[in-house]
């Protein structure tokens, strides 16, 4: 992950940057010393914090920076988070850019951290999707695993998941299952979206690995797991950010998958108050 | 713009795409063609259909996209917002990067005319801040422009804003001013940040060019405003997110900056459908 | 793939021209035309001919390439593989890089072809490994299955392999299955390398997906195949590039997994042979 | 050669990592110790001992890295040729790479070496060819040297070498010699590639500094390198690598120029064994 | 500026090193230590010694540099401006790529101060343009301030100059002032090119902040000041580079820009003296 | 050289556009056409003219350049040396890039031709350094010959050239050579650089295939070439910029390399001047 990191950190710090930070370099004197806390305004789920590390570690590796918690801890409105100390031009270079990330990963673990709490005592995981922020997807994903739920593919080559268009072209959820098994990976499982029980005892009979239940009904999605049996996992779609999430995991599926964990997105409040 | 937007885009698109589609690549032909139609699912401000063009230009030039509705335009649910054709493998790859792109541009720009429109007939500007997502921010801002708002500053570099570091380090407002004015190209405008009708009054005496009222309440802002009297643009600050903001336009300052406009975004709900 | 691709023909031209290629801008005039063949001076399994192509379509979009073969064919010395018509000094420009693409990649998918053929007509797939030439895993993987191969995971994130490291970190198989199955996208399957009968009761009692029998005899292995029967796929692995294929395929296992595909390579001899 | 290298071994780590190594950071706690030494599994030349190191050393500076040959060593199965200590997860994480590195670089100096010992006494040198593999070239012919033998040029603008095609172009062999020595750095020697006695005697005549025999006989060869008489450095070309290298030497060439040396390439047989 | 500057310095060093400094790598010993002294062989101000020092650290953190004075500082002819130590191979190295920006940039800087000193005592300072060398423009304006000249906006974004083709296109200087107040964020100022005293009153009703005075004469200049009467500022622009800029500045102008400052340029002699 | 110089151009339009060019975007109604010619504002040597012409087409392939002069022209005074046609925003967005490199090159190719003439009929050839701006060594070099002078090497690794240090560390000139010869390509030359006569004399004992004569005097290096007798080039060398180049032609030199051919460039007057 470092490896990525550091230069996504790199291109958000130029692009905040731009030439050169005029306000600092005209008014703070180059020796000056500073000392910030990332203070918590309000409540939630922690995540981001050695991103926001090394954003700074990055600007100048002579300023330190102090966590009192870790990523995917809760914290409360008024908590400090960490303190950050050193040169006063270099700190207050990357503020801007370490609260933006701090700010929208925390958001995206702390409503992560709501649906799984809603589905508490269940069988269903809370899972993400594929509709992330370019170029902040590891980041964002990483944030869902924070907040307790797990995530789907990363990318279009590291799963299956075989759709109307696919099965069309393919000429049937068999055919299509069985095109892909051939082509990949044998480390991949393959899975299936259907939209009917007809298609849900075809992709069975194919042995797809997974079920995905796109846009039923809870009622349509309980039977569909009776059908199942085990014999595949099963993964609700469609919409999933707008439902009753505890209604829809006592239909017994494996898996909710929600595009809204990422796509629709709170910053989390947070501040970084200085003192000189 | 175009240059670094291609680069943007080639780098959503090595994300999303891994080593390959291997899903698609497995299971439709190569020479498969394939219509698709961007549709609007809930109604707002359309913003990002070009990047969205661009997306499938870098993919394969010879994807024919057709928009029906420009950026800054008003859509309805049930709107084709934009058809493209062509191979179906090709098109299939940029579905997820091209609608990521598009339903947070939207979402962004419907949000901001939102804003606007709680403002129309006052004299307030609604603007954006350097709340945005790391890497985005040009299209962010893009996206709160066609959403009727206006632009703050780009980066550190085209634009000065003294706050309190800088008051601190620099010794009063007065100096700082002073001593960015010696230091920043002519082309730039001077703001300083005032928390107290005091500040207030010595970054008029320094001859700020913009005063930004920062966590004033709408009060002390109309005081404010009556104190500069034109002698400068009055900005309010301070989570305009979750304020009257008709309010905080009548107290007639000139700018209202809203960091919620990037940093809390709900993607719109765009579709993209395939007919065979 | 094409976007990775582009970037890598062009590093290559980069480190194969160097400031300029002075012997051909020095004799050469700039508007003399050329065309050149693509000779195979012995035969084998045609891979790279389109990565070939791209070559000369970066590097001057006005030349014609026309190819009479596609990738996976088989070829036979003394085939006319494809002509290259056009500027004399661009076409010159991409000789080496092109040809040393196009052998490389075609000597992989002659010997993986070799193996597939070895093992004809049993249950076992021939795969590859990570032992791939670093910067060029993508091509080399494609010529894996041009030549009748299949392809393991293409790296750390597309697959799991638990390996004795891992095992012994975790405390044991089970362990590590375990904790596996709750970080990884429910997409992948689990795979565990065994040396031993024990082991490999352990990772069927884990339900592990994959068990890897590592530098197990043939005869171990025939008796690792009916432990399993058929609850888990079965992969061999060790030094396989210097086994009687056929024996081992006869152990019943799914997979033969040969780094030596990838990491011991014989280019294909080619030429491009030109007339004025 | 620091600054390409850093380039290559990230790219090649991203390659290797994708989005991460789901296995290691499910199963191997983040404060895990470990040591790992490098095995000769067979005998052979050293080569890449460095740039191994480096791997480690760009994933976390604190990895300590111990090497006990340095490269160009010739060294014996059963040779422990470093050891690398230090964190679990990130040592792991450099594992691959590395060693597909070190193999390769290792397989191509021993080759050399062997194609050196056979022309040891004469007065010929064994030289590489542009046949490297893309992207590695600066390693491969690193390797080339660490095997005993020496480099061609690096690439098109760092030597002449005048083919037929240039001949054709520029009307002769003298006016492309000519035509080349009034465009090039004076710091660079012209050579001359020919097939018969009339282009030697032509070449000669034109002054040129090196003359390369292309798939001359040897009887050929020999009476070639009577007829420069010391005028001009000879080089044997053309499938150099399926010779009798001894039988070539005698004919009095003076470089033996060999594309097998990095087109065709067995990595040497080396692995990494941790222990806890 | 470091993030940028560390990939120009990357990037100059590939350039000047390719694939090796094969001189310095055939005959110094690896373990060689050397010293050498940056010496002034003419008298000028000094300006890069921090990219100086920066170009070594990045080829090797060992190498210790010492300066003897600051940018800005004004040097005589022999003195020492810095001394670097360390291992000879890397600092050979380094020593063309950070001499060619030390001298260039000290050879800006020292043309600048001549500038200043010309108008000393004058109202007018000297600014740079956008004439800068494609990829330096950071280092070049740099260099104008440490001379003690001001910069002139960095690129396009950051700055409104509304010229000929602006004012034509739009409709007029009102039209254009206005439709480019309505679209720049609020902190820029707005400049205005005017070629004569009608087009300056009209820049001046529309509240231009910036009014630029294009080839006119001294005498022209002076009487312009008079009409703009501190509504705006003024800027000198035209050829400045071979105008008496005392004259120029006795206009009362507020800014003189001179591309030539950047454009035209004379490296300050400066060497590097080794001794072992 | 298009490879580099696309990303040159690509990087030189992002440090002037910046995040979009505001005034432009404001002011130019999207649709509007514009040609504009580039004029000759003094005489001299045309060079750059395509890379002029690359700038516009990497911006808006749909722009039409036209030009009236080949690099390497002698213009005078008033000649339109293109036109340049098409998009209003995208034409002026390139306007400033392109300039800066036509006329920077234009000065280096203007001052070669002028050193050129001055030794007009002598053996002398007139030669740059690396002495050039970093990031543009490829296109001042070219600069250099459109100037009819010739290059030197490029870089570090395509020639060799031994110095005091290299003698020093090396134990001799001998020694020097001699590790160099045995280190080195054979397509290379060996450069010895001397600074007395009995250095001349160990170099040319040593075989050196060229001598830099080093700060000699006329008369030393009159002497050195009768001492040299044609057994080696003879390269002058040290401040040539200031020197009667006739005089230094005269003593018989091959060579006469001037580092102020691109250290010290004054741009050549050249305006792009617009009509709708």
């Amino acid at each position: 992950m470092d490896l990525k990191l550091d230069a996504l950190i790199r291109s958000a710090l130029e692009e905040d940057i731009g030439t050169g930070d005029i306000t600092t370099l005209s008014t703070i004197p180059a020796e000056k010393q500073i000392t910030g806390r990332f203070l918590a305004k309000e409540s939630g789920v922690l995540c981001g914090i050695d991103v926001c590390r090394r954003v700074f570690a990055l600007i100048d590796p002579e300023i330190v920076f102090e966590k009192f918690f870790e990523d995917g801890s809760t914290i409360q409105k008024g908590d400090v988070i960490a303190t950050v100390s050193g040169n006063a031009q270099n700190i207050l270079t990357g503020e801007r850019v370490s609260l933006n990330l701090l700010q929208r990963m925390s958001g995206i673990a702390t409503r992560t951290r709501e649906c799984v709490e809603k589905v508490a005592g269940t069988n269903a995981r809370i899972a993400d999707t594929r509709k992330t922020t370019p170029g902040l997807r590891v980041l964002e994903k990483y944030a869902v695993k924070c907040g307790g739920g797990s995530n789907h593919r990363f990318n279009l080559a590291d799963g299956v998941l075989i759709k109307d268009n696919h099965i069309e072209a393919a000429g049937g959820i068999r055919a299509a299952v069985e095109m892909a098994r051939q082509n990949i990976p044998h480390t991949l499982k393959i899975e299936v979206e259907v939209e009917t029980f007809e298609q849900l005892r075809e992709a069975l009979e194919a042995k797809a690995d997974i079920i995905m239940l796109d846009n039923m009904s809870n009622e349509e999605m309980a039977e569909a797991v009776q059908i199942v049996n085990g014999a595949a996992l099963t993964e609700a779609s469609g919409n999933m950010g707008e439902k009753d999430l505890r209604e829809v995991a006592k239909t017994g599926v494996d898996i909710i998958s929600i595009g809204a964990l990422t796509h629709t997105v709170k910053a989390m409040d947070i501040s970084l108050k200085f003192k000189f």
